[in-house]
C-alpha cells in the first residue's frame, strides 16, 4: 500500500478552504491530518462541509493545527496578509506548503525558497490552480506568435469589482513576452462611446463582461486574413480548481525549493 | 409567366453596387434594366462583374439611367449626400427607390413618403438588409424583457474608423425601449486599466473588437442565476446581405408610400 | 400588504424539490406552507436545505400535507407516476398544482382541466421553467422562417442516457411546425464514420454532446450564403429554474383552468 | 538586396492555384516565374487572376512551364494522381515542391525523399497550410493529456460529400496518440434517434455539421467537473491558407530532403 499522503488545511471555513477539505476527505491516497479556522470553534471538520465526521477538529490558529501530529503538506488559500506568516510556520515545522495566493513579494518567495531548501522540502506557490486556465494561456501565448492580432474577452459575475481580471492581465503579460511590438488597429479609430474599445494593453485590447450567473470565463480571439482562432476556458465552479490542488499536493512531495506558478509543475 | 421586375441599379461600379447588379441578373424574377456608374465609362455592367454581357451600358448619371427605358425599381447604395437627389428623381419618373443609406432627415423622409404617396409607388429606406442581423436585433429586444443584464460585443475588421458598430447602437436603442431603468454591475466596480469594462449605454456595456479577416460579427449575451442565453449573427460577405435587396425589391412593388426599415416589410 | 402565496411543495427532498423549497422560503411574496417527502422523516423543511428553521415539517404523503392547513399553490417535480393522483388530490382540495413534468398523457390533462374549471381554480404543467431555454425555442422557430438551413446541437453530462435530449426534440418539432419541408445537405453524402452527421430529423441534424461538468448547454445554428445566425443557451444549474417556478406559482392565481405548456404564462 | 525565389505555380487556374499566383505576385520577395494550366490556352497568368499583366503566359503542362526558364520552388495543388509525377518532374530539374495534397503512399514520399536529397534540396508535402488549423491540432492533442474528455465538432458547407472531414480525422489521430483508453460516456446510454451521438472514433465523438455559408469550421470541446475548454479554428476563405504556403516556399529553400506535414516547419 502506498503511504497516504497526511494533509493540513488552513482557513479550512472558508469558501475554498472547504472544497480543499472535501477534497482531501475524497483523495484516496490523502489523510485530512489537521485543520485551522479561525472562528467557527472546534467543530469537526467533516461535518462543516457537509460529509461524514473525519476525527479532525478545527484549530483556531495554524500553528495550533501544525502541532497537533504529523502534517506532510499544507493547504492554504487564506488572505495575503497572513500567507507568509503561514508558510514560514508550516516550513519551520518541516510541513510543505501549498499556497494560493498572489501578492507575496519577490523577496518573500526568495526567503520562503531558501527556507524550503534549508529543511530540504518543497512548496509551491500558485495564483491559479485550474488546468484549463493555465493551458488556455500558454495556448494563447503560443498562438500569439503566428497570430500577433488579438484581443482578449474575459466574463466575470456582476459584483466583482475590479476589470480587467487578474487572469486576464496574466494572459496579456505571457502573450506580450512573445508577441513582439504590434499596435493594432486604425490609428484613426475614433469611439463614439468612450470605452467601447476596451482597455489597451500593449497593443492590444482587453474586454471585461460583468454578468450574473458566470463564475469566470475567458476567451482569447485572433484574427488574420481569412480565419479565425479562439481558444476559450469556463469555469463554472470553484470545486474547478480541485484537480490542480490535488496534483500539486502530490507534487511539492517530490522536489525541494519553493516553486512559483502551478505551470512549472504541469508534465 | 410572372411579369419581371425591371430593375435600375445606381453606384454600380461600388462594392455594394458590383453585387447588387450581380444579384439582379442571377434572380430568375428581375431583368437588368439600367445602371448608372459615374467614372467607368460606357462599359457592359455584366461585363464589370464578372457575368455574361448583359446589354445594359453604365450611364454616367442616374437620371439619365432612368430615362434609358423602363424601369420598375431602382436599388441606390450611394453615398448619402446623393441619395435624396436621387429618390426624388426616381419617385417623380414614377421608380420605386430601394435605398441603401442612413443619414436621411426625418424631413427628408417624410417629404419622400409624400412623393411616394402622390405617384402611388412604394419606397424603402433601409439602414440594413441583414435578415439574420434583423433578427439578431428582434430577438435580443424581446430577451431583454426577461433578462435584463446584458452585454453586447461587437467585431469588426480592424481597419474600421468608429466604435461602436452602428449595428450595435441601433441594437442597444432597440435593447432600452423594452428594457427598463437598470444600472448593471456593481456600483463600486473600479478599471485598473482604464476602457476595460466597454462603452456606457443606458445602464449595459457595449464592447467593440477590432481584427482583421472580420467582416462583422456581433453577439448579445444575457446572463442571469444559472443560466445564460446568446444571440450571435455573423456576416463574413457584403453578398449576405443581396436576399435581403431581392426580398425589398419584390414588397416595394406591393404598397404604397415610403417605409423606413427593413424589418417593417418581413413577414 | 399584498396576501402571501401559501406554497405546498411535493417531493421536497427531491434535488428539484430542495431548490422550490430554498426559492419559496427566499421570495417575500410566498410563504411556506407545507411539504411532503417520503422517506425523510418529520424533519424541518428548512433545516433539511440549509435554511433556518422554517417551522414546516416534512409530511410523508402529499394528502397529509395538504391537509394540514391552508395552501394555495402545490409545486410538484415528483416522478411522473404519481404526478397525476397528486394533481387529483390538490385540485379536489381547491390548491392550484404547478407541475414540472413530462409523460401525462393527453387523456389525463384533458381531466385535469375540466377539474380545474368545475373548481374554479388554475393549474399549469410544464415540461421547462426555463426561461432561456423557452426563449431559444422560440426564437429558433422563427428564425427557421427566414433561415431554412439549421442544425441542433445539444451539451449535457456523460452520464445523461438518452441522445438526444427532450428539449432538443422540443425545439425540432417546434421549428418544423414553421420551417417547410426541406431537406438538407448533400444527396450523395456519405459517412466514413457512422453517425458522424448526427440524428436525422424532418430535413435536419441533432447533435448531442455529452461531457462531464456540462448541465445543459443546447446551440441552433443557421447558415445562409454569406452569414450564420445562432441562438445559444446554458443553463449551469436546477436553480435556473427557479425563476421560472416563481412566475409560475404567481400566475396560476389568476385563471382557470390547466394549461400546458410554461410558454403560454409568458408576457 | 535579397535575392528573389523564383516561383512556378502547377494548376494555376485551379481555384486552389489561382490563389497562389495572386499570392506569389503579391509577396516582394517572389517571382511569378512559370505556371501551367491544362485548359486555359496561352493566357497571361497575371490578368487570369485578376492582377496586373504579369508576363508569364501559362504553358499546358508543368514540365514545359519549368523548362520555360530558372525556377527556385514549385507550388502544387494538383489532383492526387497527377502530383507524384509533378514532383519526379521537378525534383529532376533542381526544382523544390510544395506540394498541397493527401493521398500519397509512404513508398511514393520516400521516394521523393530520395531524390530530393540525392539533388541536395528540399520538398515539402502538406494536408494542410493553415497554420491556425494545425495549432488547433496540437493544442488539442496537448489538453487531451490533461482533460481526457472531449468531443469534436466540425462545420463544413452543405454540398461537402465526405463526413467527417479530414481535419477532424487528422485531428482525432493526434489526440488519440497521447491520450490513452478511455471510453467516454454512459455505457447505458441510447440514441433514441440514431446517429444524434455522432460517429464514434477510439473513445470519443465527432460530430460533423454541414451548412450554407460555411467553409470550414472546428471546434474541439473538453470537459471536466466545474470547467470547460474549447480551441476553435473558423476559416473563412481559401485565401486563409496561403501565408502557410508562403511560409512554406521559404522555408523549403533552406533544407535538403522531402518533409511530411507543415507543422514540422513552423518554429
Amino acid at each position: 500500500m502506498t503511504k497516504q499522503i497526511r494533509v493540513a488545511v488552513a482557513g479550512a471555513s472558508g469558501r475554498m478552504g472547504r472544497e480543499v477539505v472535501k477534497m482531501v476527505i475524497d483523495e484516496a491516497d490523502f489523510e485530512l491530518a489537521a485543520a485551522s479556522a479561525r472562528s467557527t470553534g472546534p467543530v469537526d471538520a467533516g461535518t462543516f462541509v457537509g460529509k461524514p465526521v473525519s476525527g479532525v477538529t478545527f484549530s483556531s490558529t495554524l500553528e495550533e493545527a501544525l502541532d497537533s501530529g504529523p502534517v506532510d503538506v499544507v493547504v492554504d488559500f487564506s488572505v495575503p496578509q497572513v500567507v507568509y506568516d503561514h508558510a514560514v510556520a508550516a516550513i519551520t515545522r518541516g510541513v510543505r506548503p501549498v499556497i494560493g495566493a498572489t501578492g507575496l513579494s519577490p523577496e518573500q518567495i526568495e526567503e520562503l525558497d531558501r527556507l524550503c531548501k534549508e529543511r530540504g522540502i518543497g512548496g509551491l506557490i500558485a495564483p491559479n490552480f485550474s488546468i484549463g486556465a493555465i493551458l488556455m494561456m500558454q495556448f494563447a501565448a503560443q498562438a500569439s506568435k503566428y497570430f500577433p492580432h488579438l484581443e482578449i474577452i474575459e466574463y466575470h459575475g456582476d459584483q466583482k469589482l475590479d476589470a480587467p481580471s487578474g487572469t486576464s492581465i496574466k494572459t496579456a503579460e505571457l502573450i506580450s513576452q512573445v508577441r513582439g511590438e504590434l499596435r493594432q488597429g486604425n490609428p484613426d479609430e475614433e469611439e463614439t462611446i468612450e470605452g467601447s474599445r476596451g482597455g489597451y494593453y500593449n497593443g492590444f485590447r482587453i474586454h471585461s463582461v460583468r454578468l450574473p450567473g458566470v463564475f469566470a470565463q475567458q476567451e482569447v480571439v485572433f484574427g488574420a486574413f481569412g480565419q479565425s482562432l479562439k481558444i476559450r476556458h469556463d469555469s463554472y465552479d470553484r470545486a474547478g480548481y480541485m484537480p490542480g490542488v490535488a496534483v500539486a499536493v502530490r507534487k511539492v512531495m517530490t522536489y525541494e525549493g519553493m516553486i512559483y506558478g502551478f505551470e512549472h509543475i504541469m508534465d
